[in-house]
């Protein structure tokens, strides 16, 4: 049999805050999505003002990026007309998201969960994705 | 136009700290979803143990309760065999929920959103979707 | 070749305009649906106060209706538990509905069309979508 | 809690109306659907001789337009091949609309709604969307 460490809800609870305060200082209302290393929610917020659009999309990044093990914007990159991974962000129903926000969170070099990040611009979402991991990092 | 009211991230959060003291003095780990009058998500929390299967249980129950104004136990007692509402549950590619632990969320008779539990027994889901609808009026 | 007959835009809202009197008259703002006899959506209106639930539950009613040429509590008879069509209520992902509030609409014997009504008890919703079928053959 | 204001189904019929005479006028039947700021369907009408896929592309350009508070079309341009949000069309189901003819209805710089066109070329839907709107903002 095999171990996997998870985020859990209090770890979830403190990237979803170190993305708050990044999202805040930036402007931008977010919706935030932590998701476990089965790519299952564990938790979620949307900020007064996040898109209703934004909802599934922060959800499915993050499912993506613990699922696949990946930045989603590393499937952007893959998934341009003539490259390897072309189509595949219609995969999963469309849940495969390719486009920058949706980051795994990893520890020792294990993947633990992930985290999705959608209401601004992609380099928007990634930066402040990428704020809470840094946060859940910090508290390690 | 009209003007709605609904719940606010900071609603959400004092509705899930309600319903997550109620789980933990129960001692069932929850799903624990809540949406706004438009049905759509605000804040989920998955507590650690809280069931796979139960993320999209509870923020369909949530989604069920906020859009239609009811609880979802009603629509179990009216979707019963022979009951008028028979065959509801499987509405809306199975999004409608007709089992308990889906509440509105009602200020001064008016839907403002609503809270969805999944993880118990519906009786439990129930209990704890009331302990969290409270926190939120007491807060008032 | 055949050569269907089928409601169009006008006949759609001569029959929205007929069950919203209905509804307004009982007090109940509805959702209403118009498919035409290929099951397509001719026309929609959810009313103020109408439920955000209901805006597929009536598209589907309807889509029942007319794409089975049969009242939606037709088969909520038949689907009973130990009924011949027990178990279709979750037929087509879930659209194909067997609650009251389904109606073709029929000329001369010959089905053109659909409405479905959603947001009140069964019992209200028929007696809506009954107005709305009076209306567009008063129309004639 | 929030308080958001939201087309209501007499703005939505104004809508409608403007959008109707303006695809009348370039001889395109269109269907038409009218969102309120949580991206739910307010109203629809498929005009004569609109087209079957263009129901649900109506109503999602529509929901997109006012769920994410953006035209369809800067989507569009945003997802090119090499573009940020490359990929983003098949997000949320496929109900992500990129192309043209979605549009936020907004009023004192506040969304409260969206319009979907679809039957006509992109840049057609386009233009009755804005007829659609423009008809409501005289009506104001």
């Amino acid at each position: 049999m095999m171990t996997a460490r998870r985020l859990d809800a209090a770890d979830a609870a403190v990237i979803i805050a170190g993305a708050r305060e990044k999202a805040t200082e930036i402007g931008v209302p977010m919706c935030i999505a932590i998701t476990d290393e089965g790519g299952n929610l564990v938790a979620f917020e949307r900020m007064d003002g996040g898109k209703v659009t934004s909802i599934t999309i922060a959800i499915d990044k993050s499912f993506t990026a613990s699922g696949a093990k990946k930045a989603t914007h590393e499937y952007g990159e893959a998934s341009q007309p003539g490259a390897p991974a072309y189509g595949i962000a219609s995969a999963i129903g469309g849940r495969l998201m390719v486009v920058a926000g949706g980051l795994p969170v990893a520890v020792d070099g294990e993947v633990v969960g992930g985290i999705g990040i959608s209401s601004g611009t992609p380099g928007q979402d990634l930066e402040v994705a990428k704020a809470g991991v840094a946060a859940f990092l910090d508290s390690l």
